[in-house]
């Protein structure tokens, strides 16, 4: 291929993200500049947060631009390299956007082991969500052996490893997903105790079932009204991890939680977080994930992708929750 | 006088709370048994929680059974004693309830020195209130100088205390209060640096104004639109103290919070919390806060209903914010 392909933000999504909010175009290859390096990408990572780079307003970071290449999470091979630390064949994780090409400075990539567990793990289980998944549970939810844990979006790349990782320290863990088969799934390949497909209509009446000594820790991913319905079984003194709340970001007016109160009854404490406020866990949780995945330990599953120029419609199918563990664009 | 009075729960309140929720009885003086205290009341505090206790659903404590004494603090003398610690002319705070005349036990009621600070002021800044204030601001809040803070029911008696120590640690301290005179106390008496009036119903703009530099804390007594609004101009990393919903108390359906993703943006910690979780803390803080009184350096005002027949209706208007200040019942 002797061309890159970009997909960039054509104009801001007022509500929910459509196809026409992207532009895919096609560019020469960059050259890299002194200190950077080529890589050729491998695989794209698709993630919720990407959601609120699209607006206007900022969000924890700055938006993207119109006109600006999508940002996002990347896994490749260096094909040039103007600094010492990187040469060519190596692979490297970086945060270099939805293209296939990209020169980006070398201290901004990472070398990654394709021989301890595949490439497109390390912007999975041994990547981003990973360390978020650490962070949120060991920092934030602190659980102790015996607590009980629930997890919303239990089948996604954030959610299997938190509820993977609360099991091996001791807890009963509940998921809450989508659909029979994803909860199937969160039971049966990721062990979590139990799993409450919230499509169902029944989450309170199940949540209570499923947790009959309450709810010590939550980790929080998608926000709205399944946030106010485990704020009904917290436990006194529980920990909320605040980590997404996807079921608001493509709402105009966001949904009013009602049960506030619980958090000062229960005296809860609630944390807001991003994995990057925590630098100082991120290698270590990855260096340990990686171990624990190589062991067979945690599982995962991937949604992949085929080709570049179907990331828009893999992102809004990942929004809409129709993705099936880590949602991936595969690029070579 | 020879009869003991007492009020009672009577009925549990739907919504809001009416006269008829009490009865009020006479009653003979209790015999004190052994190791009890037989204490004459000066003084019984109102305060927001007792809300929760007319419900029959448990809040952080039990609630009152109907027919019982409605609870709460007080402060009084002890005229009798089969308790070694307690001497008969000593002045004690207790839990004693809505009663003129209480037999309790010797170490459910700590000696005070009506000669340091007032009486009255025993069952406010320098008591539950002053302690609450306390641990919520430094436990929870931990403002660093050059901070802002903002504290809701600014005027009342666990709010007027946040400000001035808010003050104290260097920090640019705000208040929201209902009305023109609350706010002009606020300012003028407490010193902080700026009340706003919600009623004036300009509560974000004024707040964004008030606030040039965003709000790091947020000490929370009401809850509400009032919350929703104060999530809008928090600043990343920002703390906020959940120590009470007012707002919410008399309704039967909570307000909905809109912008709990202001908590996850912003990665703040929002910790629930009442003042007995940390015993550890109460007694430092009330002997730091009783010198403070003593000194002029922490100013407070009192709102006295004459007479425990008039308890009903004053602890009414202090869930309607008709109070200004700590509400006390003057039984003596």
């Amino acid at each position: 291929m002797s061309k890159n392909m970009q997909v960039l933000l054509a104009s801001r999504p007022k509500a929910g993200v459509s196809e026409s909010n992207f532009q895919i175009v096609e560019r020469d290859i960059p050259t890299p500049g002194p200190g950077e390096v080529l890589v050729r990408n491998h695989w794209l990572s698709l993630d919720p947060y990407m959601r609120g780079r699209m607006n206007a307003s900022k969000s924890y970071a700055a938006g993207v631009e119109i006109g600006d290449v999508m940002t996002g999470g990347t896994v490749g091979e260096v094909v040039e390299s103007n600094h010492p630390r990187h040469k060519v064949g190596d692979f490297v994780v970086g945060n270099t956007g939805w293209q296939l090409y990209a020169a980006a400075a070398g201290e901004t990539l990472n070398r990654v082991d394709p021989d301890l567990v595949p490439l497109s793990a390390y912007l999975g289980v041994v990547g981003m969500p990973g360390a978020t998944a650490w962070t949120g549970l060991f920092e934030h939810c602190q659980p102790v052996a015996g607590e009980t844990l629930v997890v919303s979006a239990a089948s996604g790349a954030v959610g299997g490893v938190v509820g993977q990782l609360g099991k091996m320290q001791g807890c009963r863990v509940v998921g809450i997903a989508g659909g029979r088969m994803k909860c199937d799934y969160v039971v049966k390949e990721l062990g979590f105790d139990a799993c409450i497909d919230y499509k169902a209509g029944r989450l309170y009446e199940d949540l209570k079932n499923a947790c009959p000594s309450g709810v010590d820790c939550y980790f929080e991913n998608v926000g709205g009204p399944t946030m106010d319905t485990v704020l009904r079984v917290l436990n006194p003194f529980s920990r909320i991890a605040l980590c997404g709340m996807i079921s608001d970001y493509n709402l105009e007016e966001p949904y009013g939680v009602k049960l506030i109160r619980s958090l000062l009854v229960n005296r809860v404490r609630l944390q807001g977080f991003i994995v990057n406020d925590r630098m100082d866990l991120y290698q270590r949780a990855l260096s340990r994930l990686g171990v624990l995945v190589s062991q067979g330990r945690i599982k995962y599953r991937e949604s992949i992708a085929e080709g570049l120029q179907n990331a828009p419609t893999a992102f809004i199918g990942l929004l809409a929750g129709r993705n099936f563990g880590k949602q991936l664009v595969k690029l070579v």
